[in-house]
């Protein structure tokens, strides 16, 4: 029961079969896998739920507020302020997708990027992988070309707005709290507030 | 466009049709939905994805530390030092599941509970809810009760320990990260931090 001291090699499982269940083009594919734990123990039917990639950016501009907007989303059947957000054309660059979505969702740009990491959002289910990214010194360049389903608009957010948002449950997006997370860490590892 | 000044009653898109693709017991059921959305347009293939409901508690020691484990997880292929969750058994109270899985997890127990919210992961395709728990004064009590898949190792850490564990990617849960968060602001909001 020690996996800290495993390798990673160790305590992974292996996945002998993969049979797909459904498959709804790029949108959804779900697959049931037979797999293999490191004991040997076999899992005939562990489900996996595979979705396009997506990105998530936290864009600030240069009088430190961050670039959000109010939307109603239908997977939430609630309205939450978010993260410029969206999905991965297949074979983009998830950098290209995330300045793309920033300036067709908010007309916001920025020449200095960071990626912050990736994440699969779901434990067992797996369901996609999300990037995250910093973008500084946001500049609003062009009027949102936002040709969608969702009634959005623009809000532009200090940290403490965004901690009463948080606390109001005008934020209810754990892409949108993770992404402002690790853009938190990483400024603090830049020591940006100290300057 | 301006969704702020609408009510939640105003932006809300109507399901007009649900037909079930693929249902597996309680841990998956995939919909298509026709809909409705408030400008009247009509989208024939929208779809929905509904996982059991799920716990993740925050559980703090006397002497603030997170009591958290390290395990391998399917769902992501990797390794992550990730807080207490569980799956609601039907018709469960979140805070016992809350409850049950944190002592069956890591053998901590608290008498101090205090619920954060609830969220659903996803923005379009919704993939259950989230229940978001913080328990004060953790007080180990029993041995780890797991029969379960997971080759786990009980770890805990200090606030100034998980900012690195998310830095070197070693925390790599978007679940995890978003009840850091949600347990921060509620504790900075108590003035926890200040006694």
């Amino acid at each position: 029961m020690d996996s800290l001291h495993k390798t990673k090699k160790e305590v992974k499982w292996e996945i002998l079969e993969t049979k797909e269940l459904l498959h709804i083009d790029s949108r959804l594919t779900i697959s049931v896998q037979k797999v293999k734990l490191p004991d040997g123990r076999i899992i005939n039917d562990y489900y996996h739920v595979e979705f396009p990639h997506s990105v998530i950016t936290v864009a600030r501009t240069i009088d430190d507020r961050v670039v959000m907007s109010r939307q109603y989303l239908h997977g939430y059947e609630d309205v939450s302020i978010v993260l410029p957000a969206g999905t991965t054309e297949k074979g983009e660059d998830p950098l290209e997708t995330a300045k793309r979505e920033l300036l067709e969702e908010t007309g916001y740009a920025s020449d200095d990027w960071k990626y912050l990491g990736a994440m699969k959002p779901h434990t067992n289910y797996g369901c996609g992988k999300v990037y995250f990214f910093y973008a500084a010194n946001a500049k609003i360049i062009s009027e949102p070309d936002r040709v969608d389903l969702e009634d959005m608009e623009i809000v532009l957010l200090h940290e403490s707005e965004i901690i009463n948002a948080i606390k109001n449950k005008n934020i209810i997006s754990i892409g949108t709290i993770t992404a402002l997370s690790l853009a938190k860490i990483y400024l603090q590892g830049e020591n940006y507030y100290a300057k």
